[in-house]
């Protein structure tokens, strides 16, 4: 017979890919409205945001009261902090991909700095990572985690190269210089992205495993 | 007579507490290391971010402990879930801290662009923000918690101002191009720092009252 505590536990964990939807369905958005210059999307994103927020609010309140109510123990206590922290990520995520539509709006509001080099392959990268991320969380896949983990190099590597090339645009043509700042930015939201996933993943980590694999004990070799 | 829980709360509060002095130390390094032009002062803050990530997991480890042995509730259970937010939270300040002076250390590998315009005022009004925040944690104060919170907008502004100015510079002349991207990029360092000291007086007031002030409810009108 299914305990008390596991029902709640799946509302909870169900609670949260809810939240995770509206996560990558705002990045799909902010995304896709700077890389098709199409600014009227980027209204969707401040709409998601709203309700990212009212999700966080309730997945935390969930949570102390599962830990209030139940008195969890080893895997049950180690998933509730996970959710802790991973809904902590997840509002944080909604609050960049604003950034993304604060910064791309501007972007837009001048012609295009064709083309816009690698930011749509990062952008792209970022995507599979959050989307691989709430996979492993779903199913518990400690492997698919460690995926995540090794994806976030690509990232950063992707983000240096945008940088030195943005740069290169600004000095050899300085009427580039807004423009290319505001893409500097929206690579910096975009690698900020690929951090939260890889904190849930190490989140997913920890509470499948009770492994701590934080500052240095988790990368492939 | 004494609770044990309290003296595991006291015991895990001072950890925390000695954590926050690294964090701000750590900040205030690479903050005079730049100001000042003393780019050893960056090892500092490396070293000081290990000893930041080690406490990250006892604090985390030390929590999880107190939840499976005491099963605290109401107040307790609020401070318990709140420590473990702030233990993230100065986890990303300490690598805030890195990130200027990774950015720093690459603004000062050439001739100072001067002034440093309002960028020493705005370090100083995040040091008092994380300083007000680490104090309201320590003597429960939701009083200096609200101030924390409103300080945040004083900073956002300035953080607005300083891009100004640079893209200006930037525009007039850009062999300030590289310089100004790096200041660019340490404000927005700063203003990350606030947004984390931010977060930490939401989770004091949160756990003093019970009261979920984030996502609008908590600034003064």
């Amino acid at each position: 017979m299914e305990r008390h505590l596991d029902l709640e536990l799946r509302d909870l964990k169900e609670k949260l890919l809810g939240m995770g939807g509206c996560v990558e369905k705002a990045i799909e958005e902010a995304t896709q409205a700077l890389m098709l210059r199409e600014p009227g999307r980027f209204e969707k994103v401040y709409e998601l945001e709203g309700s990212i927020n009212q999700s966080h609010i309730e997945v935390d309140d969930a949570c102390l009261r599962l830990l209030a109510r139940q008195s969890p123990l080893a895997r049950d206590l180690r998933w509730i902090v996970a959710v802790l922290k991973i809904n902590t990520d997840l509002e944080r995520m909604g609050d960049q991909a604003v950034n993304i539509s604060h910064n791309g709006k501007r972007y837009l509001s001048e012609p295009s700095l064709k083309p816009l080099i690698d930011l749509p392959r990062m952008a792209q990268g970022v995507r599979v990572m959050v989307r691989e991320a709430l996979d492993a969380l779903v199913n518990q896949d400690v492997e698919l985690a460690q995926k995540v983990l090794d994806r976030d190099d690509e990232i950063d590597n992707l983000k240096d190269q945008i940088f030195r090339e943005l740069l290169t645009y600004m000095i050899s043509d300085p009427k580039t210089i807004e423009r290319a700042l505001n893409l500097i930015l929206i690579a910096r939201n975009l690698e900020r992205l690929g951090d939260h996933a890889t904190n849930i993943a190490e989140d997913v980590i920890f509470a499948a495993t009770g492994k701590d694999i934080r500052h240095g004990g988790g990368k492939s070799p």
